[in-house]
């Protein structure tokens, strides 16, 4: 009993944070009077107080309250209580590690499973699949693990971006990097571009928003999926 | 007594492979007959073998002969007895994965400090610093440690790219995840543009080619270097 929104990024060009989301929000978090939000990413380094202040003032507008996870004495007591639990975008490094730290990886993979509702952008997004190995993020901090919730039977690449072709520059194209990732793992890898969201309802996959996504499997060409596939053929 | 170019790509756009560099490889090679050449950054998953036959041909063209670590038995005693090193690019953390894998990191860090000229390339540059910390590239594999080198007191990000004002791409910019690494970590960190490389010469450090390079410390703002500057004052 899954029920997550897993999106692609935060906020789309030019408009306001999580904006794009919110009518689907306020429907996947219908009845919940507060969300508890993992600010553990933090964002171009933003403390955790002011990253919750900013996700409570998107929040507000469809009339939810939000708790920051830092607030808690008690983080474990604080995820298996939660009505609903929101991760946000950062660097998945830092995400990961701190929630290694305070040993909330399985519980948080096991809350999820039971059914409490999830929504997490970017970096909240990475953690969803089985490892943080296709993360875009700079490598700031040393996890303990690579290993992360497992909540889809692949990996994510979120803010997935297709090669420029005008471009000079030849550092590595995503497409590239992922192919890289292939000679060594043998899990699916999706790139979500920024837009994009899955809805996961039980064992159900489905790809949102309105643009394709891009499947990467190992040792097969990449694939475009349209809006509305279901992805749960995937292993 | 260190003798190093750390440059920040490979391959210019429109040119071919090491060929900005040749002339000045010539002069830091002179009095070499045989490279040895480390492949295991293995871009795009190239083999061992087809990257060192890559790196043959472009030696060949100031007649220097290579050999690659992996046609060695004992990979240890390969690089003590190297007439010169040359790392290629690819992925950093396969390439450091695998120098620990051999044990070879402590020992080519000994080795250089002794003089043995040294090449690197993007991945292969990015191990002369103090960690690999700063690198872009994606973690498909998990090393035992994200130290390196150490040959400058410093950490590098090789093909520094500006932030483009057109893009409406919302990933992190360079510069925001410098500015997140400097969060947690105090070391410097030059961002190096393709078309410049670090000469290092015992404890003297100069900018080469003709871009400017982009100087991050932590809690300052970020500085412009002339090339031509001497970065030995960077601690």
């Amino acid at each position: 009993m899954k029920n997550l929104i897993i999106a692609s990024t935060s906020t789309l060009h030019g408009g306001g944070y999580l904006d794009y989301l919110l009518p689907e929000l306020s429907a996947h978090f219908k009845n919940i009077t507060t969300l508890l939000f993992i600010p553990y990413a933090r964002p171009s380094g933003i403390t955790h107080n002011e990253y919750t202040e900013k996700v409570r003032q998107a929040f507000s507008k469809i009339d939810i309250k939000v708790k920051g996870l830092h607030e808690f004495e008690n983080p474990k007591e604080a995820i298996k209580q939660a009505e609903g639990i929101f991760t946000g975008g950062g660097n998945t490094f830092l995400l990961v590690s701190q929630l290694y730290r305070y040993d909330l990886m399985t519980l948080l993979s096991e809350t999820l499973k039971k059914g409490t509702p999830y929504l997490g952008t970017s970096a909240g997004s990475n953690i969803t699949g089985l490892t943080m190995q296709t993360t875009n993020d700079m490598p700031i901090i040393y996890p303990p693990s690579f290993q992360t919730l497992g909540m889809i039977p692949f990996n994510l690449n979120p803010h997935y971006l297709d090669p420029d072709t005008n471009s000079t520059h030849m550092g590595e194209t995503r497409e590239t990097r992922i192919k890289e990732f292939h000679q060594f793992n043998t899990l699916p890898v999706l790139g979500l571009r920024e837009g994009s969201w899955l809805e996961v309802r039980n064992e159900t996959i489905t790809l949102k928003g309105n643009l394709k996504a891009r499947l990467f499997r190992q040792n097969q060409e990449p694939e475009e999926l349209e809006s509305g596939s279901d992805l749960s053929f995937l292993k």
